[in-house]
């Protein structure tokens, strides 16, 4: 035992964190006793300010501080789209490519008989409710692009398509910027399936 | 801005740790707010507790919760012996090599001309005063293995062995487990010099 008791313990906590290894907690933990007090603080603080002030959007469930989260709110959002995910956290880089500009709807999940996550676990009766008031003119099913995901998709187009609703899904395809080389089969085969004329 | 206020104040706060840059942030903030609210804040509590408990050893400049550091404190320490490190981020990796039983010194720093650190920026004066005692019969000096570390180790070796107690410093040489084809030229030039019988 080497380390103070209090720089144990957040060595221990900063473990949790993903992504951090015990090295990377140390670094971590070695910066925070080296800075003032104050960046240090200002740390802890938006930890637990977020755990207080955070919860869930009542439409769409995005992460929000009031009862409709910022998306949602907004005047310059097309309301008559619904970008569905699985998780809040898909839709920071959706909205950093600045090409889409309707609302969301988080699952909460994606459909996983693996794990015994089925329909019921998911907020589909809360989409299929914004659906029905007959506004909405596209459904976008930006689930991930893995088998759990593509099921919850298939699973989704299913129960909307009847409802004379578009249903659209971001193409799979070459990374841009990538080499031709490194695409694994599976992608690059998608890719030429789903060729375009230039 | 798509993320809440208080979520995009964590991500800046994240994003100023080291090794922490803006995808690993929005990994951990999304962690955060997924985690229960007991987690996180444990986490909040253990950074803010670091910065109130944790002070420097007086005898070593160790982090220390108290007058002295755990290490300084323990009777099973050997007095002798004092390792001279930069940083006391530099103790926890020594300490488990389980090796060493002596006690520790912190410097502070390295003697840097490029950076303008001179030996009065360094706690050399207290390391010296330690060794006026006359009960210290080794110094181990564990300084990084570069430019800064080497110069520091030099210009500590000059001042201590005149008072006649031994100078140390760890071996250069391969790293156990690696490849002697990856090994850079400087550290596998000087494990041949200083090479030993088998």
């Amino acid at each position: 035992m080497y380390a103070a008791p209090s720089i144990q313990k957040l060595l221990d906590e900063l473990e949790r964190l993903p992504g951090v290894g015990p090295k990377s907690a140390q670094r971590i933990a070695y910066w925070i006793l080296n800075a003032d007090k104050a960046t240090a603080l200002r740390l802890s603080e938006a930890i637990a300010e977020v755990k207080d002030q955070v919860r869930f959007c009542s439409r769409c469930f995005n992460y929000a501080e009031d009862e409709l989260c910022e998306i949602c709110r907004s005047a310059k959002r097309d309301e008559r789209t619904i970008c569905v995910v699985s998780e809040p956290r898909d839709i920071p880089p959706i909205e950093r490519t600045a090409v889409y500009d309707g609302v969301y709807h988080v699952l909460g999940g994606a459909l996983s008989p693996m794990e015994g996550i089925g329909p019921d676990d998911l907020r589909i009766v809360e989409l299929m409710k914004r659906l029905s008031s007959g506004e909405v003119t596209e459904v976008v099913l930006a689930t991930n692009p893995n088998v759990e995901g593509e099921t919850t998709a298939a699973y989704l187009a299913r129960l909307i398509k009847p409802l004379g609703i578009r249903v659209t899904r971001p193409a799979s395809g070459l990374p841009v910027g990538g080499d031709l080389e490194f695409a694994d089969e599976v992608t690059l085969g998608r890719a030429i399936e789903t060729r375009r004329e230039v």
